[in-house]
């Protein structure tokens, strides 16, 4: 994605693999910086406070904070504490277990002293792979965009969740990749954005990355999206993922199952995007799926521009009023129209199917 | 209700009826002040710039500021131009046009030397009725909760969207009347508050009055309430109303409708409490009640306060996106469990049976 023209992805490596540059997405959309990550406890520390975030880029973050554990420490022990701890900082999107299980898995056939180049070699195969998949992904959905499209005689309207575009994964996005897709091919697409409390990725992420692409766009608050879908504005809904167990339900930002509803209610067709790695086969249904509880600041603090242009923080509660912040929902399978993967589109049900069989190549 | 041990409406005249007190909602909970509405023109400003908000609040209000419009001017036009520029203010709520074609009824009828003193009268009449009709909500929910309190060994954990308490009424509320007065009676009720965005009247308002009356509450974004009836942590849902509809669809803060939906989703009871001046039996069903659009800035422009204390508005969006504020949207009967009037609780179909008899009296 280029930012003022300049191509970026959202983490890379030091070319000295030495360090690793990822984009502080606790500043956005206020200002754009990129800030250096030089230790496997600082990558826990920017995981956990959300500078980087997004299921498909905590994967590849994580992948790099081992690369950074084998750096100072090529040990059995530390590439097994680093995988813990990176494990730790955040328990919802699978894409941290799956990624730290092929970093673990790789590296344990390797003798220590080759842990090092090894680690950092695949924590940027994983990054490429992302790339790859993001690609497909929009060319899949551009599919399911321009058959509506051709239906028809005006712009579009797509609504969307949280952040689920390029600031969510290594480059072009989940959600968004399709939408950034059908936009260079012309199609006239207009995004309504949740705002996405209480972190706001959708108002702070979501329509600064689209604002950057050129792609027209309006901000709603969350509450919103019933009400347009009720009066026909909503011609789909598209959505990342956290994690998606085996039957197809689909755990995401709190609030999507809220809007799942309003389309299933309107006959807005709903779609999830997701890469295979952000599946776990191991979950049934997505009742199991762990729920992160993040702090009650984060409702009660508002982060924006004063007048003056300074970035600062409001408390919008009253004081001695506790809040609670539940970070994920889970929206049921037989609320998704269908699920976008690298494979193609399926239903729900045909998700396993479509995704373990072997005659299908991992990038079709 | 009490306010740091003083009993206040939210809406009283002067004793010399020459000027008309508010509590400044804008302000809260941050401050709590009240301050004097001097004319017609400046009521019109307090209900548009939402110092004076809900639907039974707007109804007083703008009842207030014919009064304040007979007591410079009595004339017949005087009459006619302040009932219509009060009815321009907010497009909503109904409860705005059924206060003025009484008021105007009312004082047509009188020669315009006596109007003055009659309109004052009768604003306060209105007011007294308020909070009768609140009253009498409050004893018919406070019925459902009790039956409700009755299954369960644990506190009841009751969900509200917006605020339609005291603040949104003369006093007692709506929605929250039955909630004091479950507290008041004993019963331990736990009350999750969305925070409804964009003007957070949940996180402003209701949490203020709920901690102001000691009733145990959490806030929550508004993104969070179907993931809670997910986990059986909801147990019944009560929100107030601005417009409902002869064939019980309830108009309410954008965002009702979801919550609905997720209600219905998970049988958990969702109930609207109405006093009957809400009720527009002119509309056969919600599809015709117009809805406000309010400024974009709302979405935009966060008030809270500074980490030193100090009242600030921040933006939360990127510089160039726009946003849109549809401010209210329809909840269809079909989602609604039962409508909590002044004569009883009934489902939305049999509204017009439970009200329009003529073998009830007004306060049953």
């Amino acid at each position: 994605m280029k930012i003022n023209g300049q191509h970026y992805r959202t983490i890379w490596p030091d070319s000295r693999l030495k360090f690793v540059h990822i984009i502080d997405q606790t500043l956005l959309p206020h200002s754009f910086e990129a800030v250096q990550i030089h230790s496997v406890e600082a990558m826990e520390l920017a995981i956990k406070t959300m500078q980087v975030r997004g299921a498909p880029l905590i994967g590849a973050a994580s992948a790099y904070g081992v690369a950074l554990a084998m750096l100072y420490d090529d040990s059995d022990a530390s590439l097994a504490r680093s995988c813990d701890d990176l494990l730790a900082t955040r328990p919802t999107a699978v894409n941290l277990q799956w990624a730290l299980q092929r970093m673990h898995k790789h590296l344990t056939s390797i003798e220590p002293k080759l842990r090092y180049v090894n680690a950092w070699k695949e924590a940027a195969r994983i990054c490429d792979e992302d790339v790859k998949l993001n690609q497909v992904i929009a060319q899949h959905g551009l599919k399911l965009i321009q058959d509506m499209d051709a239906s028809k005689n005006r712009p579009l309207n797509i609504l969307t969740h949280c952040n689920a575009g390029w600031l969510a994964a290594v480059d072009w996005g989940t959600a968004l990749a399709p939408i950034y897709a059908a936009h260079d091919a012309g199609i006239a697409v207009h995004v309504w954005v949740d705002e996405t409390r209480p972190r706001n990725q959708g108002a702070s992420l979501t329509a600064w990355e689209l604002g950057q692409h050129g792609v027209p766009h309006t901000v709603i608050s969350d509450n919103a999206g019933g009400h347009l879908m009720q009066h026909g504005q909503v011609d789909m809904v598209i959505v990342g993922a956290d994690r998606v167990a085996s039957n197809g339900d689909v755990c995401n930002k709190i609030g999507t199952y809220l809007k799942a509803l309003a389309a299933f209610d309107n006959d807005v067709p709903f779609y999830a995007a997701v890469p295979s790695p952000t599946i776990d086969w191991s979950m049934t249904d997505g009742a199991g799926i762990p729920i992160e509880e993040r702090s009650a600041d984060e409702v009660a603090w508002v982060q924006g521009r004063l007048a003056s242009g300074e970035v600062a923080k409001v408390n919008v509660l009253p004081e001695g009023s506790p809040a609670a912040n539940p970070a994920f929902d889970v929206t049921p399978a037989r609320l998704v129209t269908g699920i976008i993967t690298e494979r193609g589109v399926c239903a729900p049900s045909q998700l396993s199917k479509l995704l373990r069989s072997d005659h299908h190549a991992l990038y079709a």
